[in-house]
């Protein structure tokens, strides 16, 4: 197979064999929009990341939407050409052929961002003084951008502020998604700084099959389950895009000055646009920049333009602001800084994120502990052996367990989850077992955040939502 | 050279020569941009207009951006080519080799609008039983959509207002930015309906090089010459696209609708815009279209979403409101109207639009009575002949001379007008003659705006300029 795959790429020139990959990257795009099955998109996708690999072997060069191939040298074939190499990561689409997820060492390279190292949760550490987030001491939270930069301000006491955001593509919401949330809300904790929350319900308006009344109801019910997390009424902004846009004096300048200096050529190398793909798509981008700059928000920053920014998000979001940073500079603005994620694995294993349109991808916020129960033992994708006498004797694999992961975003106490970890590598505990201990971490979290939800009223949400001042002076 | 010109384009396959017109338009472009020298970009679209006839001669077609040949029959040869017959009109470039200016009856055909002719004029005057403005009874606006819709709206006493707009790319207005908005003013006087006025301040900072505050101050210094034409405070509305976005519940929600109802496809084949061109610029059409639907001003239409709009305008701005015609249905919204008016020339002939930026075309609103009477007597286009000798013998001709045109425009006196036209055709009246009947009609003229304008407070512009009721109920 791998043969012929090879012997395949050198009877096409690059250029042809960019048009196949490009061609088949249009093609996944079409399979999603048009609510393709689950099994035909990932048999495109397969393909895609070959089609890649062969470029890559032909070329030398990553494949880059936009770019045909100009300057390229063969590379030598040292072994059989096998996608397992390659990840595939963008806004839209997440996909690796690896059970143990995407090999985020490698994004680190190709986005050319900066590992989030042990010198550098020391820093934040001994800055404030607090012991770092779980997700900062298990690499949930891995990558960063300038955010240095940060801590030599919070040092100064130089004030900045937090963005993060969500698509509201549905009501309901899984745990994954609370991810960056529970880490925005001790980011907003420990340094006391104002935080803005987006919600793109334009977004999902332009890429989903919704009217736009039916995309700012999901944004305000998202607001609810993001209010649930805790977050200070005082210090933080939530906003839904189609809303925003309509009420603040800032924000829309912003978002035609960074229109101004981005072409068509740049989306499409960075998001993979191509000529069919509508207006309002090509030019979202430039929504989501916008409120990385503080005079997007007059209302909190006055008329300061140099408060600098802090977004933490998930990897996947990232071309958004390497697009953002690039253009700062060119409008006289700071380029934001970024902590990135991983991403939350669906309970079928890290093949793939979490999808809120398949109730048993996941443990979503509205689930019942007898739900909860339910989907792990039945779904929840396990590393440990066939039987128990296998397992006793050569002990699950951690790496690709989804209880296990499950385990190290929610089971704050360090010595439980290596013990666990060591217990099930051995073989001491059964994947049932393993299970039982996610099912009882889950069940009592969920239900405190139905709770706190229960207590969110209108009245709230709508505070929330309102642009106003918060508690800090500028 | 007509040989030579075919010669060339059969030794051409089509689409080599669509991409020689690509490249040509694309340079044309960038000469406007970098701000080449008139003489500079005139040759450069001299030789676009002249591939393009050879590229119809070639392929049986017209060239259409961004749609390559695909279906081609060649034409035979009949004669010479000369890219006399070809006129060149877009929102950003008028021309034509003609003196008498840009050929309405074939634009008509090329858009798909239709005449303004005696039936409707009539209808007009039966319905609203008052006379015509001479901008129709002279074909000053020329061309129509859907004209008669309106009309039936009005004897039905179905409720419709009125959109049109200005892009403010300098303070300084000259005389021929006034047309649409004499013309505006007297539909609302004999309609009397909502009015809304767009300043597209956004459009002018994405096209030039010009910051945010400086193309928000050239709409306000606008908007005070606009005002000065006695437009009614309490029926109309008007606003800095800056501004207005930031402060409507509507606007942006319909700019989006249209957004995702257009692709970059459409917009290469409508506005010529290319992959360099910024997203701000690929976007833009929207922002212009949405004021076409009741629903972009709450404030004046409630949650009404079906009052009709009609769009009196320069036939250049017809390609936006082509394509907003074309979504409209498709978003749940009524097609807007339109009125078209001819292009109004510049001093030195009716080749090319006026100018704001060189003040020797055209004739400003800040001008003196004494600059006024200069500039017509010194770059005013004479048809009459070289010597009074000649003149006396063969008569002047009107159809190319600029100050007989400008007098279509201002010399409201039908009868004086006509006795112009034949004392000057016969040789009886002279050109200096002539220019001093201008002069004479332009001076007190206006003198009047300058003296309304002076009157225009901060505070009216900041009334006219809210967002608010108006004197309807809806």
């Amino acid at each position: 197979m791998a043969d012929i795959q090879n012997g395949d790429s050198c009877s096409s020139s690059p250029l042809e064999l960019f048009e196949r990959v490009t061609a088949q990257g249009e093609k996944v795009r079409s399979l999603k929009a048009g609510k393709a099955s689950t099994e035909e998109i990932d048999a495109a996708v397969k393909l895609l990341l070959s089609l890649k690999v062969t470029y890559k072997t032909a070329t030398g060069q990553d494949y880059k939407a936009g770019s045909p191939p100009v300057d390229f040298s063969p590379v030598s074939n040292n072994g059989p050409i096998t996608t397992q190499d390659e990840d595939f990561v963008d806004p839209w689409t997440v996909q690796t052929s690896n059970a143990k997820g995407v090999d985020y060492d490698k994004l680190i390279v190709r986005f050319g961002s900066s590992k989030i190292d042990k010198e550098l949760i020391n820093r934040i550490e001994r800055v404030t003084g607090k012991t770092p987030h779980h997700f900062l001491r298990r690499g949930i939270f891995f990558s960063h951008r300038d955010m240095n930069q940060i801590l030599d301000a919070y040092e100064n006491k130089k004030p900045f502020y937090l963005y993060t955001g969500r698509g509201p593509s549905s009501e309901a919401m899984h745990v994954g998604h609370l991810i960056p949330f529970i880490f925005t809300k001790w980011l907003q904790e420990i340094f006391n700084v104002p935080l803005v929350i987006q919600l793109t319900d334009d977004e999902k308006y332009l890429w989903k099959d919704l009217t736009i009344e039916r995309a700012y109801e999901y944004a305000i019910e998202n607001a609810k389950d993001i209010i649930a997390c805790g977050f200070d009424i005082n210090k933080t902004f939530i906003f839904s895009d189609l809303d925003y846009l309509g009420m603040s004096s800032g924000y829309y300048k912003n978002v035609v000055k960074v229109q101004k200096h981005v072409t068509f050529n740049q989306v499409k190398g960075i998001f993979g646009f191509t000529d069919s793909d509508c207006i309002g798509k090509i030019s979202f981008p430039a929504i989501q920049a916008a409120p990385s700059f503080s005079s997007s928000f007059p209302q909190i920053f006055k008329d300061k333009k140099d408060i600098q920014c802090l977004i933490p998000c998930a990897i996947d979001q990232d071309p958004y602001f390497r697009m953002t940073r690039d253009v700062a500079p060119r409008i006289g603005y700071l380029k934001p800084a970024l902590l990135h994620s991983v991403f939350f694995p669906a309970l079928q294993g890290a093949q793939t994120k979490m999808s809120a349109s398949d109730p048993n991808t996941s443990i979503f916020l509205t689930d019942t502990p007898k739900q909860i129960k339910t989907k792990i033992n039945k779904h929840a994708f396990s590393g440990g052996k066939d039987t128990i006498e296998e397992h006793r004797k050569y002990g699950g694999n951690c790496e690709v367990d989804v209880s296990y992961m499950y385990l190290t975003f929610f089971l704050e106490d360090d010595d439980k989850l290596e013990q666990m970890k060591q217990a099930y590598t051995s073989g001491a505990l059964l994947t049932g077992e393993l299970k039982k201990v996610l099912i009882e971490t889950l069940q009592p979290l969920i239900a405190a955040h139905q709770q706190r939800r229960k207590q969110i009223t209108d009245e709230m949400v709508k505070q929330f939502m309102t642009p106003r001042k918060l508690a800090f002076d500028f």
